[in-house]
This record gives C-alpha cells, sequence and structure tokens, in this order.
C-alpha cells in the first residue's frame, strides 16, 4: 500500500492534474498523469505527466526548459484530481510562451486575451 | 456564434471547470459543466457545474448555502478547461466542510490531511 493507491486513476489509468505556481498562485495548466509519472514526480521533485497525444511520460520542460520545481503535492477529496505547486522555470508554462494557458478572460461575447506573450515559442522551441 | 462555441465540450459535452478563490487563490474543487451551465454561469454570475452522477445542473451553494459568486471566467489554451475565479460564501467549498477539496498534502509516503474542518458537514447539509 502506496500513497498512489489512494489516487482514483480513470479507467485509462490516468489522473487529472493541476499546476499551480507556488509564487504567483495562478493556476498554470491542466494535464494527466498516470502512476508511473506520480512516481517519478514524488521520487525526482520535478513535474512530470503523462501525455496522451504522445502515449508517453512527458517531463515538463524536457524540449522547452520550462521545468516545474515540485513544492507540494496535494490530492482532492474523491482522489481523482491531483495538484501540483511547482516553481515554473522561466515564469512560464504554457506553449504559446505565456505564464499561464489560461490567458483567455471572458469579457462580453467573447474570450480576449489578456496576458502577454513572455518568449516567442520559436525561441523557446528551436532545436 | 458566441464565447461558448470556443469550448471544446468532450463526447458527453463536458468540459472540466476549476474553481479558484480570488481571494486566498487556493484551488477550491474541480467539477464538470455542459454548455447550459456555463452559460448560466455567465449570466447570473453565479457558479454552475453539471453534476455527473445527478445527471443535472448543479447550482453551486442550492443544498449547502456555500454559493459562488463569479468574479472571471478564464479558459485554457486548448479550450477545454475553464476556469472560474470566485468569491465562496462561507468560505467553503468541499463537502467535508473545508475551504479546499485540495486539503491532503503528500507527506513522506502517504497523504496527510492539513486543512482543517471550518464547519460540521451535519450542520451544513441539515435540512
Amino acid at each position: 500500500m502506496t500513497w498512489a493507491d489512494d489516487v482514483a486513476f480513470d479507467e485509462r489509468g490516468l489522473v487529472t492534474v493541476i499546476a499551480q505556481d507556488a509564487a504567483s498562485r495562478r493556476v498554470l495548466m491542466v494535464a494527466w498523469a498516470n502512476r508511473e509519472a506520480l512516481l517519478e514526480t514524488a521520487a525526482t521533485g520535478q513535474a512530470v505527466y503523462y501525455s496522451r497525444s504522445r502515449a508517453r511520460l512527458w517531463r515538463k520542460g524536457e524540449e522547452s526548459g520550462h521545468r516545474q520545481r515540485i513544492k507540494e503535492l496535494r490530492l482532492d477529496c474523491d482522489g481523482d484530481v491531483v495538484l501540483y505547486v511547482v516553481e515554473q522555470a522561466g515564469g512560464i508554462a504554457c506553449h504559446t510562451g505565456r505564464e499561464s494557458c489560461f490567458f483567455r478572460s471572458l469579457d462580453g461575447d467573447s474570450w480576449r486575451t489578456v496576458d502577454p506573450v513572455l518568449k516567442d515559442p520559436e525561441l523557446i522551441y528551436r532545436k
């Protein structure tokens, strides 16, 4: 019996993960983790997710350099969402070059982009 | 064409919703919304979700009184998660009587409950 047994993985073996910045308290992103991703996250102190599109572990920052150092892991009351509280390298979590993926705010009848691009994605993902 | 058309509902017509407290910045809870729930949330300024277990709209606080007044709605980059930034009535979002559903923190090999019960759930849900 381990802490990972308390996590209510879905039928695909996945759990929803929210990353929140420890300093700004912004909700940065939402992704998935499987059991292996959670165990590696806890063991290494670096945020690891499961990429459904690539069907493999996704070590956040492996391409962008925008790693997430874990400050705390939290679990919700029904066990099906994990919260990663992180220090966000570069202050950028989103692939668009913004701090947070939640950069659109509802303004009347439309979503308005309200957060700046901090770094051009072409520069982030240049090989 | 309306803002709700920009939301990437899943095959069940649902989208993940995160509620965050506008003041404490705590992540309070995660639930689901359908299109109708989002539209009512935006129109009324009160958080509405879709309860899968009850298969109907869930106007947060309808039983507990712990309503959520909407301060802002945000949408993430791929459109499949909506963030409700809220004022939480009573300072309690969780059915356990705690501020947040994320009241368990990983401590070594186990989850430890680190947040206090602010109100006995039997008093919250007494008819």
